[in-house]
């Protein structure tokens, strides 16, 4: 590596940790390798920016924990897997959730179906068009002690969405949960 | 067992047979003798009338296939899981279905969200409520050959709804879908 490309490297972390530092969330020497490319304007970054989370593998077998549909600029039906171990701690209805749980939620496009509809006995059929999006969320009481816990990440086609802004926005919405939610949405859906 | 016992067993099923022939669906003599005892009107039967499918175990932590909301009577959100044959033949396109594919369908009601509303920029969640009921398919070529080569069954609380009427609008709906489809209605959510 030249002497120029790592200077250059350590000036934009060095930016980023002073950014991150400002709102309280987690800095880039915190991440993973992968997540300071992201940082550093990665195109193709496989983890996400702040947090370094990423795609974890096998998510798309991983156990469902319920379903959801937003109206609004979102327009989409999503579901909520989860690992086992947030499974367990869904199932036993336990908070907060301990290290190591993940949770994954997809979207798609809320689609009418007018090919249900034509065999249904009303227009009535919505169903999952194309993906959206894919958001993580990591238990990690330590490594993301500052966001509650969680570290977040957005990924599309594999790749995690750029941008620190929108990882602050993942932990502020969250953060606004009633207490005793352990910042998460999803209910287990029996 | 009593011979009179015997005797009245074989009517109530030769009335069944007599039944279901003529709406050329399956009949009690190809159903396990849980699904007889609904048949003669169990009031807790595990199986389903005419095709007696029983609920499958584990099928709760079985993979996504979709999603999927309806409108309507129904007012539904739901989600589609699939034993390992259904999910490899969804994953690989695979149409018909190879025997022992198994599809359960889970619907709860579809409920608005104020919990999430406060939360979100806008009025626009909707979440999985009550659970409705639970919907199974199984794929067996010879022993559902009647009805396209699959056996249905509809499950509240554990128990299988009653009624051979109701198992013979599933077939009907699904046998409305297009050539090629197998009579599925779901297409993989990736």
């Amino acid at each position: 590596m030249r002497a120029g490309t790592l200077a250059l490297g350590l000036a934009a972390m060095t930016m980023a940790v002073t950014t991150a530092s400002a709102t309280g969330t987690l800095n880039a020497f915190t991440a993973p390798a992968s997540a300071r490319a992201e940082v550093e304007g990665g195109a193709e970054a496989k983890a996400s920016p702040v947090y370094g989370v990423t795609l974890p593998r096998g998510y798309r077998s991983w156990t469902l924990i319920s379903v959801a549909q937003e109206n609004g600029k979102n327009n989409d039906i999503r579901a909520i897997l989860g690992n086992d171990i947030a499974v367990k701690a869904f199932r036993e209805g336990k908070r907060p959730f301990p290290d190591g749980a993940v949770i994954v939620r997809l979207a798609w496009r809320y689609q009418s179906s007018p090919r249900n509809d034509a065999v249904f006995p009303a227009p009535q059929s919505f169903v999952a068009g194309d993906p959206i999006n894919v958001q993580v969320s990591v238990k990690d009481s330590r490594r993301y002690a500052a966001s509650g816990g969680w570290g977040y990440g957005q990924f599309e086609n594999g790749g995690a969405t750029p941008g620190s802004a929108l990882m602050q926005a993942c932990a502020a919405c969250h953060s606004k949960l009633e207490e005793g939610a352990d910042r998460v949405f999803t209910a287990w859906a029996p």
